[in-house]
């Protein structure tokens, strides 16, 4: 194997693009497994055989280094979104959906603390703000492409987001309270999709009172 | 005029039950004009008449002050939602979403503290779940009454919820951008709420393969 974990090449001499790179993803690791606190920090360096100055050289503040790390969490959340355009629309949402599913599976703590808690700072609430303006473009492509509604518009946009928030609350329920089958999961989310899809289509063809 | 402005009243002695209610009061009317800060609870303060120190002889930290107030605006969002029972189901959930979105109107600041902050205190992350589970059994029950949904079901529970979250973030998405008339966003929320319905009752019919 050439390609070294993050874990091996610790001791190793990095260039500052790499040394980063490994901080960000020896964090994103971390992550999946708690929530971003001085325990993450310490782990972090531990397993990087690095200095705490050498981590504030990359990232000035612990703040700085969190922020660092939920921009890439939610990169790598709008990357198993979007879809693959080759595929069958109902496949391309069927996978979606249970790329999404299995991310806040994946990242239960921090996607609680993000979804919860990005409102206690500014930064973090901004890149809340980017992160679901990006998944609704990504949702109204989808519905725009199945012919689910004819375009992309301020409604579709308005009923995309309300999508977006019902399932993460709902998957955030379920992974709480355990009520049902993932499979059962899956089929309501799917089928909420394509009700809402119809909604927005029905209410699309009526003109807004104030235009 | 007998009834006495929290204001008016302020120097006024007040049994210990009553200035504890005013202090609520003057705090929960504030919170619709911006969030809770240290100015809010010098404004209250100084409208009630106290000293600071009379304040935290009823709450003894800022964090159980803030606490209390958001309570009671929880307190106020769920009793808005219930429904009256004698009127046409139509009408209740017609109703009931104006009463919402009115709501988060009038509390935006708040609001937007609560749904995007709780996460990061415990006390308040509990409180913004039961107030969840509390909202969700009204548009459970709402939803069994108006025979959209033979039972109360875990399914159900589970698209509610969904759906209350979809109402806010929709509402909240609607504020930040205004893309069309308040009537054409009550349409939405109201076609949403008929189109879930028919999703999970449809759903519900079929068997949960782990049952």
């Amino acid at each position: 194997m050439t390609t070294a974990s993050p874990t091996t090449s610790a001791r190793r001499r990095l260039s500052p693009a790499a040394r980063r790179e490994q901080l960000v993803a020896l964090g994103l690791e971390r992550l999946k497994r708690g929530p971003f606190d001085q325990a993450l920090v310490d782990e972090v360096i531990s397993a990087a055989g690095i200095s705490k100055g050498l981590l504030f050289h990359y990232f000035p503040t612990v703040r700085a280094y969190q922020l660092a790390l939920v921009e890439a969490a939610t990169a790598e959340l709008v990357t198993v979104l979007t879809p693959d355009p080759d595929l069958d629309v109902l496949d391309q949402l069927g996978r979606g959906l249970d790329a999404w599913v299995r991310y806040i599976e994946d990242h239960q703590e921090g996607y609680v603390a993000m979804v919860r808690g990005a409102g206690a700072d500014e930064a973090l609430l901004a890149l809340f703000e980017r992160t679901r303006d990006e998944i609704v473009a990504i949702v109204v492509d989808g519905m725009v492409r199945a012919g689910l509604a004819a375009e992309d518009s301020p409604l579709l946009r308005l009923a995309a987001r309300g999508y977006t928030a019902s399932v993460e609350e709902t998957t955030l329920l379920w992974l709480r309270d355990r009520p049902c089958s993932r499979a059962r999961l899956m089929e309501l989310l799917q089928a909420s999709a394509l009700q809402l899809a119809a909604a927005a289509a029905d209410l699309a063809d009526l003109a807004d009172p104030r235009s």
